[in-house]
C-alpha cells in the first residue's frame, strides 16, 4: 500500500520497529528473559514471517502474496540500518575489553574461555554430520564448522544479574567467569574470522593477481594474518591520535564522530581489502580505541546512544523480518535445533566446568562455574547472522539455522537462572566461590574487573535505564 | 570500483562523510564559520560536483563519466540517512520551543519574528518574477514563492555567540531576539506547510476519492488544518503518556526511544496522509513532548548523539554530494542568488528592525535587532531542501538553488558578526540593549528564556564541545 523504502517510508519502518521491539523487549525483561528475544517476535510480527501465512503484513515485501501495508524489495535498507547495528555492538564489545584488565586476569579464566569455546564447537560439528539431509553432512563441513562456531559464544549478562541477585558477583568464582566471558568473545572472534575466511576461499579458477591470491588457503591464512598485523600497527597509531585529542579536547563531540568513522572504516577494511568478517574490524577497532580510558568510556557512552534508539532494535528485528521464515518449516532443521541447543549447553557445562574441577574448585562450583557461562545471547546472533551471510557463497548456512540461535538463546535464558539458584541454594549459608577452603593457586583477578560486568553485558538486561 | 550503496559500501560512504565532515567542519568554525558550510563542502568534495569534472570521485554514482572509489545509483541510501538527519534536527527544535516560555514572550518578539518573514517572503517573491530566463517568472510563480519562503528562516546561532561574547546576551534586546528567532521557526514551518500543501494541489483529474479531495486547493486547506488539529489532540494524550512514563521511569532508555518513533510517525502521517511536508510532523511532534520539560531535554540530548554523530553529517554532505553541480553552471542563477541573497539580508533588517523602531528601541539598537536577526543557518537548508524534493512534481524549485541558499548562509555568517561588533563597538561603554532609557511596554520575557540560547542554537557553533 506504501512505499517501505522511499526515504520518509523507511521512517516509517523504523517508527514500528521501534515501538514494537521497545515494548516486546521491556516484556520479555519483565518475564526474566533477555530483551533481544523480544526484538526478534517483534520483528516476527510486523514481518511477513506470520502474519504472511494469513496473508497480510504490516511490513512485507515485492512480489509476494499477501498484502503488506508498507512494502520493500528485497534489497532494503533494513540490511544498512543492520550492518551498521551490528557493528556498532561489536564495537562497543571491542570498547569494553580493556587489555591491560585482561592482561592481568588468571590463568583458570583463559582456560574456562578456550574450553568453553573448544568443546561446543567439537560437539557442534560433530552433531552436524548426520544431518545431510537438511544441507549439513560431511558434504558441507564448512557449514558444520559454523553450527560449532554459533554455539561457542558465551552471553554473561544473566549469570551476571543473577549472580548480583545472589550477592555472589564479587567472589572469586564471579570474576572468573566474567573474566572468562570477555576471553571468550576474543577467541570467538579470531575462530570466525578464521572459519569464514577460509570458507571464502575457493579455487581460484578464472581469477588473476590479488583475486587469485586471496582465493587460496594459503592467501587466505596471510591475509588474515596481515589484517590483524595491520589492524594493531595502524591502531596503535591511531590510539595515539585519540589519546592526543582526548588530553586537547576532552569529551568533545569529535572523539565519538571519529571513532565512529574509524570503526566502519576497519570494518570495511577488513571485508573489502583482507577477507576478513567485517565485524572482526569493528571489534579491533574497539580494542584498539579502548586503550585511552576515558576517551572509549565517552565514545562508548555516544555509539550506546546510536545502538539502542536506533540500530541494534533494527538488526535484531530484522532476524524476525527477513531471516526467519515458518514457511514449509522442515521438521528435520527443528529436530536438528534440538540436538544442537542440547549440545550447545552440555558443551559449556562439560567445557568450562572440567576445568573448574581441575583448578580445585568443588563439584558444585565446578557446575557452577560451567552453568554460568552456558548463556547466550547477542553475540550469538550476530555470529549466525555473519555465517549465514551470502557473501560466503555455497559454503553459507541456510537462513533457517537462525531458529536454532534463537531457540538456544530462549531455553539458556530460562535454565540459567534456574540451575545456578538450584546449585546456590541447596547451600545457602555457605561461603560458595572463592570461599577460604578453596585454594584457587593462580593470581586474582583485580577488583577493577568486578566493577565491569554492568558494562559488558551485550544485552543491557541487568541495566536499570533500559 | 567498490559498490558503495551494499550494506558495508555504505559503511565506508559513511565512514568518509564523518571524517571528512568533522575536519571541514572544526576548520570552519576556527575561522568564525558556520560548521555546516564545512559540511557542505566536505560533501562537494568527496561527491563528484569538483573532482567529478577532472574525472574521478570519491563517492560517484553509477552511470557517470567519472571514475569513482564507490559507486552509489542515483536512488541510494543516503536520501534516508539524509532523511532522517532533517527530521531529527526539526525534532531537536521543537523539543526546544518551550512552549510556556513562548506564551511570556512580549509582543515586541512577536511582531518582530513576522516581520522578519513577511518582508523577505514578499521581496524574495518580487526579485524572483523578473527571472523568467531560470525557471521562475510568473510563469512558475509557486517556485517565486518558495524563494521567499527559504529566505525567511533566521538562525541566531552565531548572533548568541556574537552576543555572548559582548556580554550583552542577557540584555532586553539579546533575549527579545533569541525569542523572535524561535517565533520565526513557528512562522516559518507553518508558512512551509501551506505553500508546499497548496503547490502539491493540482487539478485533480484522473484522480477520485480521497485524492480527489486532496488535490483541490481547498482540499488541501482542510487537510492542513486538519494535521494541526489531529497532531494537536493526538500530542495531548502522548505528551499525558509521556509524563506518565517519564514519573513511572524517569530518564530510562525507553523514553527517547518511543519519543523518536512517535517523531518518525508523525513525519510520516503529516506527508503521506495530511499532505504537510515531514519537517512540519517532526517538528510538531517535538513541540507536543516539549510539554514535560525532563523527558523532553533527556530525548534531545539522546536525539542530538544521533544527530551529530551520524544523520545530520549525512544530510548536510549530501547537499555538496547529490544537490549541488557546477556541471554547467549558469551565470543567470549567480546572478539571481546574488540578488536573492541581497535581498533576504536587506529584507531582515528592514522588517525587524523597523518593528524595533516602532517599539522606541533607538536607532542603532533597532539596527542591531535587524542584523540579529540576519544571519542565516540549517533551516533555510532544511526549507531549500523541502522545497527542491521531487515531490513537489513540476513546482518544485531545481535543486541548482541551493547555491543561493548556501551563499546567503555564507554571507550573512560573514557580515553578520562584523556588523554586530561595529554596531556596538561604536558605543562600548554605553548601555545598550535593556538599558532604562528603552522603556520598552510589554513583559520582560522571564528569565529562564535566557538560559535557552546555547541550546537552541541548531548548528551548536556557540557549544564548545563539539
Amino acid at each position: 500500500m506504501f512505499e517501505g523504502n522511499s526515504a520518509l517510508g523507511f521512517c516509517m519502518v523504523l517508527a514500528i520497529i521501534l515501538f514494537t521491539t521497545k515494548a516486546l523487549g521491556l516484556i520479555f525483561r519483565k518475564l526474566g528473559l533477555p530483551q533481544v528475544l523480544g526484538y526478534i517476535i517483534a520483528g516476527l510480527l510486523v514481518g511477513p514471517a506470520i502474519f504472511g501465512l494469513a496473508g497480510v503484513s504490516l511490513i512485507g515485501f515485492e512480489g509476494e502474496s499477501y498484502k503488506s501495508f508498507l512494502v520493500m524489495p528485497k534489497e532494503n535498507a533494513l540490511s544498512i540500518f543492520s550492518k551498521i547495528g551490528v557493528l556498532f555492538l561489536m564495537f562497543s564489545t571491542g570498547l569494553e575489553t580493556n587489555l591491560k584488565e585482561l592482561k592481568s586476569t588468571g590463568l583458570v579464566a583463559v582456560l574456562i574461555a578456550c574450553a568453553g569455546v573448544a568443546v561446543p564447537l567439537v560437539l557442534g560439528l560433530l552433531i552436524s554430520l548426520p544431518f545431510g539431509n537438511i544441507g549439513l553432512g560431511t558434504a558441507n563441513i564448512y557449514r558444520c564448522i559454523f553450527i560449532g562456531t554459533i554455539l561457542t559464544a558465551t552471553s554473561v549478562a544473566i549469570t551476571v544479574s543473577v549472580l548480583k541477585e545472589l550477592g555472589k558477583v564479587n567472589t572469586k568464582l564471579g570474576t572468573t567467569i566474567v573474566s572468562a566471558a570477555i576471553i571468550d568473545d576474543v577467541i570467538g572472534i579470531v575462530l570466525l574470522s578464521i572459519v569464514t575466511g577460509i570458507a571464502k576461499s575457493g579455487s581460484g579458477e578464472n581469477l588473476t593477481g590479488f583475486a587469485w591470491f586471496k582465493a587460496q588457503w594459503w592467501g587466505t591464512a596471510i591475509m588474515i594474518v596481515a589484517f590483524f598485523v595491520v589492524a594493531i600497527l595502524a591502531g596503535w597509531g591511531i590510539s595515539k591520535l585519540f589519546k592526543w585529542m582526548d588530553n586537547r579536547w576532552p569529551t568533545t563531540h569529535r572523539i565519538p564522530v571519529f571513532a565512529i568513522a574509524v570503526c566502519l572504516l576497519y570494518s570495511w577494511v577488513a571485508e573489502e581489502i583482507f577477507g576478513v568478517a567485517d565485524i572482526t574490524g569493528a571489534f579491533l577497532a574497539g580494542v584498539v580505541l579502548s586503550t585511552d580510558i576515558r576517551a572509549s568510556r565517552y565514545t562508548d557512552q555516544k555509539v550506546e546512544v546510536n545502538t539502542y534508539t536506533m540500530f541494534a532494535p533494527v538488526f535484531f528485528a530484522n532476524i524476525g523480518i527477513s531471516s526467519i521464515t515458518f514457511k514449509g518449516l522442515n521438521p528435520n532443521i527443528l529436530l536438528f535445533a534440538v540436538c544442537a541447543v542440547l549440545v550447545g549447553l552440555i558443551g559449556k557445562i562439560i567445557g568450562c566446568g572440567s576445568v573448574c574441577k581441575a583448578f580445585k574448585y568443588n563439584w558444585r562450583e565446578s557446575a557452577i562455574g560451567g552453568v554460568g557461562m552456558m548463556a547466550r545471547g547477542e553475540v550469538a546472533l550476530i555470529v549466525t547472522a555473519a555465517v549465514t551471510n551470502t557473501s560466503l557463497g555455497e559454503h553459507a548456512l541456510p537462513s533457517e539455522f537462525m531458529i536454532m540461535t534463537v531457540l538456544l538463546i530462549l531455553v539458556s535464558s530460562i535454565l540459567t537462572p534456574v540451575f545456578l539458584k538450584l546449585l546456590y541454594g541447596k547451600n545457602k549459608g555457605l561461603p560458595i566461590g572463592g570461599a577460604p577452603e578453596t585454594a584457587v593457586p593462580q593470581a586474582e583477578p583485580n577488583a577493577e574487573a568486578t566493577a565491569e560486568p554492568a558494562g559488558r553485558t551485550e544485552d543491557n538486561s541487568v541495566n536499570d535505564s533500559q
